[in-house]
């Protein structure tokens, strides 16, 4: 009998049975068009076997039977889950590795529930490579039947100080949350690359080659991460066609996938500031307006400047940070407002190999929650580096703006200090303009009373 | 017979209710507790009757019965539909004049469609004391309907040059949509003014006085509004308790009742950047982020600037343009996303009086669709205050940022603005990095066809 089936076997999910082959699993594999399951099959790889109909598949997972969807987020999810049913019975277990949307693996949770089949949602982060060598992994749903799943989904999972970079992450869908998270933080620090990427380029006149040999230092330094190292190899990267470098013959346009879009809807609707997470994903609508920019395009003003490197290296360090501490900010606000009991360490240190935004800085994160930090900017560590950092990050975001270089998430890293530490917001013009036109109430300063002013309107 | 019912005779209904008797209309009302509706009769207003039961209020009003509610958004108006629902027969009509979310007016459209009941989501905007003089009024429903509220809604709303601030806008919750996005612009203009106000009292030194006769002469010029009129009279506003002046007694923290929110949420559901409106609702949010604005907080750099007002005037009028031009651009792309074919120079015509965002500049965005603009940015006027204003707005940003003061909409306008305008954003390296970690492919320069490069990763 076969341990574990896998469901969609595209790049990701042929990449995650051959991890599971590769650490002696018996795997059965099934993909909607044969065609794929049949390559496979012909390489002849020892304890895979390939299915051509699903109730077969089925068949020869032994109990209780274990199935890992690998297909696409959305529609998809939901019909596999209709034609996998009638084959199942009380105890089977179907884990989801997509990308679904959280609430989605909430509803199908609970569907499934009722049936008695146990539903995981496994948040999956690596890319290709992480699927096939060891990804981090988020698993979430009925705590009691993960021991069923635990050994083989912590065989598959990245390791980091010999510890699996796979740990029960909380109940339904919220493993599938901290994935959309963990892509909402990638989204801010792949833009924060991309800034400074440009500010290198146009401010410090530096060449591709040049910049990639700043990304190497700096890996090995407090931001060293998976992001910081492949920018280097992006930009060391040649055209094959053209022998340029690659990255200039690349359209200055950056698609997405949802996920960061997501992030961006789900702090809103939490009523959380994720303003770095969300500029970055607005970064790359941005760059889709071709007529607009088109229309509007001007040539940077030609103003030469004194940057140090190093500030540039401090601003990108801090608002890294931010960065990392507004995503775990949601975290903490989804698991009060959901009631999930998340383990905020636990997230960190799963994180830190096999996904993409592995980073040096995950093992700060940790020891911040290990000294009982409830808000990573104002622990130590953190504090300590607004404190010293901060001046850095102001010159660079000025600098950008003297130059009109959009610097979307520096600029609002800087902006979101500014917010906190400021002794004035403004927001009482806004709460007496409210009292005003709408008898909205203010607060009195020093009370915890509202009240409402006579602002005898009928004599104005 | 009554013309037309009202139920909820809260602050807005009762107001609506009067504006309704003043024009010479006959009406009824309902509330929920009879109290209202009691104190109401008591003042023996002419042309108003008040009922204690639904159904005799039901009974009161002429075929086809009108019926306009004004309850609390969400549940309420759905229960108050149940209730009606019985008492009702085909072509009968029901207004939402309520803060309803346009995607629950389109389904109650549906359901009641079906039950030949017309239903129209009805935008009010205007307080108060524009619901007692004269609202901006936003109907949509079934057009060949609409004859039969047109008269009492168009009588009821604010006049300007002589024609009322009321027009038919489109399909199902689209007058709800409308109102939505108004509220949007009207947080980011108000966090402007309360950003300009900080500029004043903080880089200027300047009394509340001195800034309210600033806003009185601001009055005079391009950017003239409702709201730089009322920030002048809050700003002048002595507090009834302690003769200080009322804004600084009222705390430093910002309410929001939701529709700055949804339409920071449905910017992000059609993939629009309305980074103003965000930042504005984001800046109630972190005006709410007590504990760690308290232990985040420091004193404002001591440093001494010359900056012009004129500067200060010109930053202001720019980002207020912007604010308005992603506003117009939202509703331009939900008409096409949503097939609404609305009428974006109507919708400019009637905010220019009543509501709370009524301004100077409503008249520029008319002229600017009159004379074919698709985007109201590239457009003649504004594309001229771009490039007269850029640079003030540049000047002000960077001494902001200087003081630690925190401005994020005057920011953001900049932001976006370099965003268009910037010849590179980086978004080259992000699709190189999506491509070299998930396969994501990238558009070859000036080639429409996507491809994936060989990185050969396994060498690395």
């Amino acid at each position: 009998m076969n341990e574990i089936g896998v469901i969609g076997l595209g790049v990701m999910g042929r990449n995650i049975a051959l991890n599971m082959v590769s650490r002696g699993f018996k795997v059965a594999g099934f993909n909607r068009s044969f065609e794929k399951t049949k390559e496979l099959i012909e390489q002849g790889i020892q304890n895979f076997e390939g299915f051509e109909h699903l109730e077969e598949f089925v068949a020869s997972l032994s109990k209780p039977k274990k199935i890992f969807l690998m297909v696409p987020a959305g529609n998809a999810v939901g019909l596999v889950i209709d034609e996998l049913l009638p084959h199942l019975s009380e105890g089977d277990i179907i884990m989801d590795g997509g990308n679904s949307f959280f609430e989605d693996t909430n509803r199908r949770y609970e569907r499934l529930e009722e049936l008695g089949i146990k539903y995981f949602g496994v948040g999956v982060s690596g890319g290709e490579e992480g699927a096939l060598k060891g990804p981090s992994i988020m698993p979430s749903g009925d705590k009691a039947h993960y021991p069923y799943i635990a050994q083989i989904l912590e065989s598959i999972a990245a390791k980091k100080d010999g510890e699996p970079c796979c740990k029960y992450i909380g109940p339904k869908g919220s493993g599938h949350y901290v994935k959309m998270v963990h892509n909402g933080i990638e989204y801010a620090d792949m833009q924060l690359l991309a800034e400074i990427y440009l500010i290198f380029k146009y401010i410090k006149k530096y060449s591709n080659q040049k910049i990639a040999d700043i990304f190497e230092q700096w890996d090995q330094r407090e931001v060293s991460s998976y992001l910081v190292r492949i920018s280097a190899d992006v930009l060391r990267e040649k055209d094959h066609q053209s022998e340029e470098d690659l990255i200039d013959i690349i359209e200055d346009i950056a698609g997405n996938k949802g996920t960061g879009r997501w992030t961006s809807m789900e702090a809103l609707k939490q009523e959380y500031n994720a303003s770095l997470l969300s500029a970055a994903y607005q970064a790359r609508v941005m760059s889709n307006q071709r007529s607009l920019r088109k229309a509007m395009q001007e040539p940077f003003a030609n103003l030469q400047f004194e940057l140090d490197d190093e500030l540039i290296y401090q601003a990108y360090a801090l608002s890294k940070s931010i960065a990392f501490a507004q995503g775990f900010g949601l975290y903490q606000d989804a698991s009060e407002r959901y009631h999930w009991n998340l383990n905020l360490k636990e997230i960190a240190s799963i994180f830190r190999s096999g996904c993409i935004i592995q980073a040096r800085l995950l093992q700060e994160i940790m020891d911040a929650y290990d000294s009982g930090a409830t808000q990573l900017l104002t622990h130590e560590k953190f504090a300590a580096q607004v404190k010293d950092y901060k001046h850095s990050l102001q010159e660079v975001a000025i600098h950008a703006l003297k130059l009109s270089l959009p610097t979307p998430v520096l600029l609002n890293a800087l902006l979101y200090l500014n917010q906190l530490s400021s002794p004035a917001l403004g927001a009482n013009l806004i709460q007496g303009q409210r009292d005003y036109f709408g008898a909205h109430t203010y607060q009195r300063k020093g009370t915890e009373g509202f009240e409402h002013h006579d602002w005898n309107l009928n004599a104005r």
